[in-house]
């Protein structure tokens, strides 16, 4: 077959003169609907234009753009590879450089391995679109009452504030949640060498109360490794160190809320723990839908809202990666007055490519920024940082005063060594080789398993988000997954708007032995009594 | 001295056939005034029943009421222990079975060099009562101005919210700030065996998100440990771990602002960090005066406050420990309806006998009780644990949640360790032995310089206060000390109502040396330009 056959390309239907842009457009939609999946190459430029009958020239140029657009990207001899799954038609800015996407017709994998996108306009949240894949869909195989017993509280709909420690809490084999790192992999050996070294050289006073904005050596260790990381020039200075992401948040939310903010716009679908936790701090969470391209700027700023939490280098849980031209709009949106609370929760878990820069990046006095090492290393550090715009600098740190004196002093010290010596990115490249080995196993486990079941998401982070056809309760479904030993979380736990169900699947830390069982479970689950 | 005289007990009081209900209430006077602290022996049953002159079984059926209260426990061959001491009964009640406390006089020190008391009414705002102890009171040698340049901001009046870091950050060659342990004790050795103890039993799960109370395992810890040292009987399930008495704070503000609780009385004096606090979380703080037996509960009542924030085991700064009749109004009033926020700030280290029972011992419903590890060990670790009444538990983990998710498991767990191997009992005894000795220096150092100053408190806790003759400036005092190259805290600022000019002295983290020649600047600041 040759390649232009796969990609269903017709060269006749391209316009004089714009070859390039037509053919950026055509790979675009073969991405969106699923024959490219992420991952794959994309034929040679020679071989192509060959086929095609056009120069190798116009390939190139196509090829150029997907890769400033995000969607592509070179690999030298490994060939230029597919990275992210653009969530169908984005809908057109009137400053969109390109042609509009693929008709938004429903769309089916071509094979069943490969990661299929969401229909268009938050990927979840439409009726028709994705059905099953493969054959008819089948009948939902899981009843739709609530949970079995001992899970019924926990899968209570709304959730409450204590469905993450019931979950938790709860027993199982295997377990699928979202937002762990590998943790069998935290480097004990090299954490107590360096708690050594850190306690060898301090001298008293560090046992005393200390700067409330964190330890000088972690505030430079933290600036340094988002220079080299994020791609953000940050002073130590404008580092504040927090108890993890929860932490900023809620220092956030009472700094914001003293200055008269009462809304904090979310993506829809996005993490139900933030949204319980605006909710706790008093902020309404008008919800903006995501699609291909990332968060949609045109609804966000028909919200009207003045603050919005986003995850732009792999929105949380569609996996999208917000694209330059969003970029642009969301930057122009913040130029206006807007303030960006940039959640970078896993921006460093990228594996074909390395991650986007932080919106931090550009557009320092309009975005908070919040990073963490509970996706490096472990959540149960607790440690991460805030780089706050500097108007709310002073109120930030008097924030943090009060709610604890700031963070124990130890643990950064061994942190800030860890980041020092080096330590800290070879643990980040060890993560990355090894969650890209569970990423993939997971993916062929769905492909087998659930068949229903469609991938979403770029080649990036610590979770997939799978969503299946309507009439599925995905509520239920995690409820009768847990009784068989497997945790999950509804999709639906993660959506403000009605929308299509699904799973939000963590690979990163089980083995691709438990996932695949986990899978198979789940599988059986969905294809309901034998 | 035989054990009836130790508990002060004369059976010619008791009621004719009515010993054993006359000797277990005489034991829980005991108890709850001090005398008989919470892991103390009772006397052998023979040997007590000799002494007085009864059955032995009048004093067996005596323990065996006290066993069923829970105030006191049969271990064995080691006797029957004091387990946690009542609060005896109310002085109101109709059958308040002993006489009032101590007379209500001003108190003069007996020697110079010995700890004092305060006068009546706060000791430090009444106009009479202490004076200068040795000779005639010095005319004040330091100016009223504003501190020097470099420190105005610092010694502002009123003091910003930044003030503990400013003067953190000071240099100076001499820290005397109260508050802190010998830190350049802290175990390092053993701290850093028990985490590679702790580091080699985790499985994976340990290092992701945990239960926002704390771990299991400190939470036992601290149960035993509060058993032991503060005669609390807890279940672990109350423990909530928290970063410091700082955080129990804030998240107790949250909750009982959301209850409605817009005033929480506060001892006069008392931290002015604390109060700071309380005023960022939007409460008043309604003043409460302290005088020679605690805080005074005539004028707690007179505030109308529902809630109060008190030091009962070693008040903060005057060094008062709540007396018995005090302890029995307080507990009426909290009967009544009060809240009462314990903060048992240094409450382990006394050194002239075993420190008195917590409120919480007693008073379980009406205490929310904050302690930490910032006395025992380290400031800088931010560990501390609240134990709150049944009705406010739920909302405080809540609040913690979403605070900060809870504290950071590693130290947590090498905590337990530390508490469970006895090694924090060893580092508890080594700093009483230490403390003292550089207590002893301070008051002796004081005695020779500040002839003018008087010491106040019990021997007790990591700091002294002392008040100067009327006239002195004590933030001039201390601004002019800092450019001499020493740190101390003027009393003024821990003063809500205009009192008696002072200092407050830290002598824990100081080398007797570095002490001494602390005081003899202070000394050669009060007694002007030669």
């Amino acid at each position: 077959m040759a390649a232009s056959d796969f990609l269903q390309l017709n060269p006749a239907e391209a316009p004089r003169g714009g070859m390039s842009d037509w053919l950026a457009r055509e790979i675009r939609r073969a991405v969106a609907e699923g024959l490219l999946p992420a991952g794959s190459r994309l034929p040679a430029t020679r071989v192509l234009a060959d086929e095609l009958g056009v120069s190798r020239g116009v390939v190139t140029e196509a090829y150029r753009r997907l890769t400033e657009d995000g969607h592509v990207a070179g690999h030298g001899r490994a060939g230029t590879i597919v990275l992210s799954a653009p969530l169908a038609r984005p809908t057109t800015a009137p400053d969109a450089p390109h042609a509009p996407g693929p008709p938004n017709t429903p769309l089916t994998p071509a094979t069943p391995a490969a990661p299929a996108t969401p229909d268009a306009d938050a990927g979840v949240s439409g009726g028709s679109g994705v059905t099953g894949a493969l054959g008819t869909p089948r009948a939902p195989g899981v009843p739709r009452t609530s949970g079995p017993p001992g899970t019924g509280m926990l899968f209570a709909v709304p959730p409450g504030t204590g469905v993450f420690d019931a979950l938790r809490a709860a027993p199982a084999r295997i377990d699928l949640s979202p937002g762990l790192p590998d943790l069998a992999s935290f480097p004990r050996t090299a954490w107590l060498r360096a708690e050594r070294t850190v306690l060898a050289g301090l001298v008293p006073a560090d046992f005393g109360y200390g700067d409330p904005r964190g330890t000088p050596a972690l505030r430079r260790a933290v600036a340094r490794w988002l220079a080299v990381n994020r791609g953000i020039a940050a002073d130590p200075d404008e580092v504040l160190i927090v108890a993890g992401t929860a932490q900023a948040l809620g220092l956030l939310a009472l700094v914001l809320r003293d200055e008269g903010v009462t809304r904090v716009a979310l993506e829809d679908p996005s993490s139900l723990g933030i949204r319980q936790h605006l909710h706790n701090s008093g902020l309404e969470s008008p919800p903006v839908p995501v699609d291909a391209r990332g968060v949609r700027v045109d609804a966000l700023r028909a919200t009207g809202a003045r603050v919005a939490l986003l995850t732009p280098a792999h929105q949380f849980p569609t996996g999208v990666v917000l694209d330059g031209a969003r970029r642009r709009e969301l930057a122009a949106w913040a130029r206006d007055g807007g303030l960006i609370i940039e959640d970078d929760y896993d921006a460093e878990h990228r594996y074909d490519r390395p991650p986007v820069p932080a919106l931090r990046a550009t557009l320092t006095e309009h975005v908070a920024y919040a990073g963490s090492v509970s996706k490096l290393l472990a959540p149960a550090l607790r440690v991460g940082w805030l780089l706050a715009p500097r108007r709310y600098r002073d109120a930030l740190v008097d924030a943090k005063r009060f709610a604890d004196l700031g963070n124990a002093a130890l643990p950064q010290l061994v942190l800030a060594q860890l980041m020092e010596s080096g330590a800290l990115e070879r643990q980040l490249r060890f993560l990355r080789r090894r969650h890209r080995v569970r990423r993939d196993a997971m993916i062929a486990a769905i492909a087998d398993s659930m068949p229903e079941a469609v991938v979403h998401g770029a080649a990036a982070g610590l979770h997939l988000m799978v969503t299946l056809p309507p009439g599925h309760d995905d509520t239920a479904l995690a409820a009768a997954a847990l009784e068989r030993g497997v945790k999950v979380q509804p999709l639906s736990w993660h959506t403000q708007r009605p929308g299509r169900p699904g799973l939000v699947l963590g690979y990163a830390a089980s083995t691709p032995t438990a996932a695949r069982e986990g899978v198979a479970i789940l599988g059986d689950l969905l294809s309901g009594p034998a």
